[in-house]
């Protein structure tokens, strides 16, 4: 019986020249195919739910490609692709799901994380994956211009002028929330953003503005004129891609066999 | 007025052939003595409380030098050494001690720890800093092998041979705990040790030794066993080295001004 797998991938974004695959340069699109490839011993084309940019890193990226029920044990793919791929990739876990089944487009939610550090020294384990903003950051002055992101809005003004021509820029904002963590012994304020999908470079330039707002070079109001200006000159920079993460992707649950 | 300065410091270990300098070889004592020379323009030498090997990192590590009341701004100071140093090492806080003091003689306790990930897929945020041990581990089979560790014991077993030659290999250990955590979303068992001090690579052997008990190839009564025997072959292998991290050093209150 025709089914589709569904593998949850986590990488390290450095040594990536992003998602999508290119020829020559490295990419996580190419590495999985060529992993699978190997492993099925035919060629497979795989579909991400996130096209994530270079340099931007993933725990629950989803990658899905078309597959038989008979054609592969799950367990033993999982070893055979942790021994194919770099030490920067993981495959987490595989899940069957219906034919016809795509990452990308039965995705329902997906969640982003950006990783700010603070203070006068920056993080030593967890530098690679979060922005050593030096100043200290007003989170409070930060989750009110926040706010104004949440719910269904033109984000034109928050994502890279190419991907706005012609095709629509509403997407739908489920929550933003910072919250102070520790990992490794190291301080960090973490930005969530949850959203139904995102324009290219949206949350890094969420994340560029709210910084902004954060170390007080523009108001909280700032970002709800940013929104309505429908302009990428109005909202802020765009953050460093190190300090993003795909986090979660979430999918309905009858999409699992 | 003479003083000693302790600077707290972080490190990344990879990128260092360990602690204590040498000719040639970047080390964390190196680099942090020619980062205080040209910030403080004159020679300094410094103590650190451990002397980690290559590949080992630190959160804690405690550095002194001497010093007067009148030589430097701490504030200014961090900012120089930050930026004199790599990326992979932070000087984090700066603090005054009585003339006299160091780092290394007047440290009461060490607290290391050792990370361990386990099943079919590494880590990939926290791969440089832990140890993927790949079948499970039988924590509380762990906890009930190290209970023996506990106290004061001759830890000839527990160190590579060349330290014991001629010295003592009597320390104490005051705690050894194992705790399931989640950094960057990654799940590790994190084992923490506490002891007045520490032989070379005894933890490390500690952690190979508990490992074989973890996974079964022996029983929690053999580190009994092994701590008897005084004979380095009685014990466990050593764990690879960029699993450990030099947590924390206590001092005496009195020893700061």
């Amino acid at each position: 019986m025709g089914v589709a797998k569904a593998l949850t991938v986590a990488y390290d974004g450095a040594e990536f020249s992003g998602f999508a695959r290119q020829t020559g340069p490295r990419t996580v699109q190419g590495e999985l195919e060529s992993a699978l490839s190997t492993a099925l011993r035919r060629d497979v084309e795989v579909v991400g739910a996130g096209r994530t940019d270079a340099g931007v890193h993933a725990l629950g990226q989803v990658v899905s490609f078309p597959s038989s029920e008979t054609e592969t044990d799950d367990r033993s793919l999982i070893v055979s692709l942790n021994a194919l791929t770099g030490r920067d990739l993981r495959v987490a876990e595989i899940r069957t799901a219906r034919e016809g089944f795509s990452a990308r487009f039965d995705a329902t939610s997906r969640e982003y994380r950006y990783r700010f550090t603070t203070g006068p020294a920056p993080a030593v384990f967890t530098r690679s994956f979060s922005w050593w903003v030096k100043a200290e950051l007003d989170v409070p002055a930060m989750r009110e211009g926040a706010a104004a992101l949440v719910g269904e809005h033109d984000f034109r003004s928050f994502c890279v002028a190419e991907s706005a021509e012609g095709r629509s820029t509403v997407r739908r904002i489920d929550d933003v929330r910072f919250d102070s963590v520790e990992d490794m012994g190291e301080a960090a304020v973490v930005m969530r953003v949850v959203g139904n999908a995102f324009l290219h470079s949206m949350v890094r330039v969420i994340a560029g503005t709210l910084v902004e707002v954060g170390t007080g070079r523009c108001s909280p109001e700032r970002v709800a004129e940013a929104l309505r200006a429908h302009d990428r000159a109005a909202a802020g920079p765009t953050a460093p891609s190190h300090g993003l993460t795909l986090w979660h992707v979430d999918y309905p649950e009858d999409c699992w066999l």
